[in-house]
Parts: structure tokens; C-alpha cells; sequence
């Protein structure tokens, strides 16, 4: 944890919150804070800041906050993520929020099994706290929307237009195309990654997602796992942004 | 499994490979293969190319191959990593793999506890199996050395020049460094890339790393945890090699 996460309703009048869950036992076990010491804090979606810490008791932390007026922007990359195994997306939240993405929509694919819509790993209380947890690592406050999708076709021909407009929207597919860094070089505005299945978009989806504006981007000859990758293109896209 | 690994010494002198074990299985029952289909295959730390289907009787497969003259390069990346907690490096073979990586030197730091090498993830033969199947998902053959070090001191003073010598290295810390998308970008050579435990390299080994030639590079400000940060950093840095 290098940043104290604490949701806006926390902080009373005085800018000061009360910690007795996993936090305070961390500051206290941890990081063995005492009265006077300061440590890195953000309002979820809101400012960074450091907070005192003023009393400690027993797993129990009082912190006084005092947050920057600027709140941290939004990451300009979206993720449009054909939904990989139970396992596998509940693993990957907190990479995904690690290196920032402001939009994760979970999508269906002909390769994604029906049954992976059932898994407890997209309960929006176990998805946030998985977020949440890769932004206390990362020091970001911004948590990612999440939306999950039972029809790539509703998604990409009636809503992305809506929750994501006038992005760059590219496809990562094996193939001959220009790399994601390549591609977003000095971008402005908004990105939106396609990630297929393992197993890949079929012809069908592939052609839907170009049809509407989707560009297909590569990362070479190696065809890498679903998390793999999207960790991969995130490095890529976010260092060619300067994000 | 996109590519069929074999090991050299499972090639009779016609090229012909009999298979009982896993592979057998995944070719009979997922991608249900029958006599004529060829495959992909390849050689570990040797040639790829086609296995035609000569028979199957219930989960075992023959194959017989034919294989490209020219042996896939060995990736010209190689890792100084701290070694992580098992769970984590048991995780990440697969990644790096995938991602592709010539050698991957797991040392200690002083943020490394002891009871990290005694954990039956460093076993060899349980590594070489993770990285092996990383190289059947990214369809590839050379599997990477793998070392695991005691001590930093006498990794980077006395082993080094040995195992990689004449390199570019680079040091991922936190701070205003360039780049390694940047730093790398039309590089001739081999690199090598040094990532840091969870809470970071201390001060004796970051100067001991400096004093041997390692050149700081950065991600951004945000701080990844270890299997995020090995995936992205060799995403930037074959992307920038155009490897």
C-alpha cells in the first residue's frame, strides 16, 4: 500500500478520518506509524494529499488530511476486453489499475463461454476492491468504470459512440499492422483498445470492430495470453501518450 | 498451446515424434486433430515448423516433422530480477516467456526475504515447464537460462561481464529518468534490465548497480508491483528494439 485510499464520505468537517480496517492495521504493522508521522493519502476519484497522523490505537489510526487542489486526471486509455476466464480478469484489475485506464468494458465474444458471466470476479464489491487495491499500489485515485457487455454488437454499434466518443479506437491482432507505441506517438484525445479472446476475435467481430473504426495495431510475431498483453499494450500506449 | 514443443532427443532419425503425454491429450481432445492435419511445431532451443498428423490412436499422437533450416534467435533481453515471492515468480515464467527473454537472473536484496529460495517455484524443472509452456503460447523455442543468485555483490561484480557482456544496462526506478521505450529506441546489442524488490533497491545496491554501469530508466510516476512492472518493461523495451 503507497497511498492510503479513503472514500470521500470518510473525512468529517476537519479533514480528518478515522482508519480500523486493513489500512489502519497496515499503518500500524506495516509502516508502524506513530502520532506525528506523515503518509501519502487520496480520496477515492478525488485529490491526493498527506495525512498526520494524530492517535494510535490499537489497529485503530486518526488521520488529519491535507489534499492538493488538483485531483488527478482521468487516464486517457480505455479497455474494450473480450472477458477473459474467472481467474484471469480477477487478476487483472489490479494490474489494469496499476498502469490507468479510465473505462474497462467487458464485452461477450463467440470464444468467451457463457459461464464466465456467472463468476463471482465481476460482483462490482469484489471488482472495486480489486481496483481500488492496484491504485493504492500505483498512487492513483482515479477508479476505473467498469461496464460488462452480453453483446459485442450492441456494444461497438449502439454504445461505445455514447460512453466513448470521438476516440482513437485500435484492435490488437496478430498481423502485420504498426505497433501500439508507433501508432499513438504524440496522440491527443482518448485511445480505446480492443483485446480479443484467447483464441482471437472471429472473422465476424473482427470486421464489426473495423467497420467501426477500429485500427488494428501488433505487437510482433508472438502471440501473447490475454494478460500478458494487456499489460503490454498498456506500457506501450501509456508511454507514447507520456501518460 | 499454439506451437507443439518437442525435445530434440524425441526426434527418431525420420523426423517422426511420438506423443502420450499433455500434448497428446491437447491435440486429440481440444483441437481434435485426425491423420494429415499438420501442426506447429517446434524444437526446444531449436528449429520451428510443421508436424503432419501420421496417426492417432487415444491420446497418442504421432507426428512427423519438418522444420525450417534457420533456429529463432535467442531474445536480446535479458532480466536481473529481485527475486519476488513465489507465488509471484511462479506466475511470471509463463510472462516472460511469452514476452521472450535470453536470460533471467534471480539475485537477492536486502527486501528479499530468505525463505523465498527455499520455495519449490525455483525448482529447475518446475521453472523450465512454466517457461516452456510461456514459449508454446508465444510460439517460440528458446527457453531462457535461468540463475539464481545469493548475492547481488557478486552477480554484479564478479558474474557479470561473464554471462552478459558488452550490454546496454538499465536500472527501472522511480524518478524523472528517461524512458526505456526512449533509451532503447534503434539500439544495437543485448540489454539487460535490472527490476528491484517490492519497496525497492536500498541505497548500497542501487550504487552498486550505478558503479557497474546501469542506467536509471522510468516509467512514469506510477509505482507497479513486480510482475507488472517485468511485463511492461520488456513490452517497452522490445518494442523500442523492434524485436
Amino acid at each position: 500500500m503507497n497511498l492510503v485510499l479513503i472514500e470521500p464520505d470518510e473525512l468529517d468537517a476537519e479533514q480528518r478520518v478515522v482508519l480500523r480496517d486493513a489500512r489502519a492495521v497496515h499503518l500500524v504493522r506495516v509502516l508502524a506509524v506513530v502520532a506525528g508521522v506523515r503518509v501519502r493519502v487520496g480520496v477515492i476519484d478525488g485529490a491526493i494529499g498527506l495525512g498526520e497522523v494524530e492517535r494510535v490505537e490499537r489497529d485503530e489510526v486518526v488521520l488529519r488530511c491535507v489534499l492538493e487542489r488538483e485531483i488527478p486526471a482521468r487516464p486517457r486509455v480505455d479497455l474494450l476486453l473480450a472477458l477473459p476466464r474467472p481467474k484471469v480478469i480477477g487478476r487483472l484489475y489490479g494490474a489494469l489499475a496499476q498502469l490507468g485506464i479510465g473505462r474497462l468494458m467487458l464485452t461477450n465474444a463467440a470464444k468467451v463461454e457463457r459461464f464466465y458471466f456467472d463468476a463471482h470476479q465481476l460482483d462490482p464489491a469484489y471488482r472495486r476492491a480489486q481496483l481500488i487495491e492496484g491504485l493504492a499500489q500505483a498512487r492513483h485515485t482515479r477508479v476505473p468504470e467498469v461496464s460488462v457487455h452480453k453483446s459485442l454488437r450492441a456494444l461497438v454499434e449502439d454504445e461505445l459512440d455514447v460512453v466513448a466518443p470521438r476516440t482513437t479506437r485500435l484492435l490488437a491482432d496478430p498481423g502485420a499492422h504498426p505497433s501500439p507505441h508507433a501508432r499513438c506517438a504524440g496522440l491527443e484525445g482518448r485511445v480505446v483498445i480492443a483485446i480479443g479472446p484467447e483464441g482471437g476475435w472471429n472473422d465476424f467481430e473482427r470486421a464489426l470492430l473495423v467497420s467501426r473504426g477500429f485500427e488494428p495495431v501488433a505487437m510482433g510475431a508472438r502471440t501473447l495470453r490475454t494478460d500478458t498483453a494487456c499489460v503490454a499494450l498498456l506500457a506501450l500506449v501509456h508511454d507514447a501518450l507520456g501518460t
